[in-house]
């Protein structure tokens, strides 16, 4: 299972998602699973996916040959007028993937399925983020309940609970979802570095940044390796249970 | 689903259980998860269950019944010579329960499987602390994998995995599963307070202590109230993402 995240700040949206795909121990490599589309000063769309790996970048593929052909009868999410027209084509697109794998072959055990976050701005809106089910409906996020997570969402959860803020900085945010991802990895052999992020700005239009983060990233390092001693000395600030 | 944890210390075994059962989000009320048997002086058995309600409901009446007939053929826990010969019965037991419900009536969706955490003491022997699959089989707790965890499990790993250590005392180890708790409880709904504890001393051969921590226990809440501000200023402590 893959990990990714959806946050919405004050400042505008951030995306992080693992690139562990895995078949089995025996069969795993890494992958892409965040996405973005852009039409600078217009529009902005990223996307993030978990499920089966076909499906997926079925998916991607379709949306990236629509969004380039050019008939106007095929409405393609670089023209759909809002972010919510947006998240409509593309559940409507994911569960077209995932019926034609149903009907051709085979059901699996796994089956088709995908989740995908969506995130993004198309002017004239604000900024806006959706978690799209296989079924290809879809909620969004809104002041009480601002980050969405896909994938092995268990183990990173707690800190995102209590330590996310709307109002933190870019910088804290990406902080924050480290420290989500490396409580992860550390207890699942299925999500795994590197990390695919990114930062959109309200109204920018357009990526402000992208990283990939390695296992030798220094920041990645020192969270890491210091979140173990935070905690530890977090956990000794509380009173013992008196027996 | 529950989540039941068992510790191994240096000093002895420490088990935690919520008391929640639910079958849908209409139907949900408090149950005891965590049992013991002993005869003091001579062996101190800990049973805590996760599962099948009707499952794990027979088991332990089918064991306290056998323990209380005096039957020579018939061996029970309150005779096995070792640990692993409990862990054997119990986990032979636990089979046989599941396998009358599955030949009697239909099959269920989620069926009527469970796992149980055991730990204790024989004299003669060290203590022990099991996991028993639903087959029957188990795994034995080692210096490499020193705790259990069975039921909904997730959200309270990372936290253990980065904060236990075999030498802690018994109030520590009562403070870390506290976290561990809350922190599932925070992230889910099918686990609920009371929390059901023992803590048992090597070469004791009975309870040392015995607690069932409610909502209001004082100590609990300023564990719970004060590890959301410990692990903001744990987070605060370690460096930005420089962007």
């Amino acid at each position: 299972m893959p990990y990714c995240v959806g946050l919405m700040l004050d400042e505008g949206l951030v995306f992080m998602a693992d690139t562990r795909t895995n078949a089995g121990v025996d069969h795993f490599s890494s992958t892409r699973k965040l996405f973005s589309f852009s039409i600078p000063g217009e529009r902005f769309i990223s996307i993030m996916t978990a499920g089966n790996l076909a499906t997926t970048q079925s998916l991607i593929s379709l949306l990236e040959e629509r969004s380039k052909a050019a008939d106007e009868r095929d409405p393609t999410i670089m023209r759909a007028p809002s972010m919510f027209q947006v998240a409509r084509l593309i559940g409507a697109t994911l569960r077209e993937v995932i019926s034609e794998s149903t009907a051709e072959g085979a059901e699996s055990d796994a089956g088709f399925r995908a989740s995908l976050i969506v995130g993004g701005q198309v002017k004239g809106g604000p900024p806006r983020l959706f978690m799209i089910y296989p079924e290809g409906n879809f909620v969004e996020a809104t002041a009480d309940s601002p980050f969405f997570q896909i994938g092995e969402t268990k183990y990173g959860k707690p800190i995102l609970v209590r330590t996310y803020a709307p109002k933190m900085s870019f910088g804290d945010a990406i902080k924050l979802l480290l420290v989500s991802f490396d409580s992860t990895v550390k207890a699942n052999l299925s999500v795994g570095l590197p990390f695919d992020a990114l930062i959109y700005e309200t109204d920018s239009y357009d990526v402000r940044h992208r990283m990939r983060i390695e296992e030798d990233d220094p920041t990645y390092r020192l969270i890491s390796d210091g979140w173990g001693d935070a905690l530890r000395s977090a956990f000794d600030m509380l009173p013992p249970y008196k027996l």
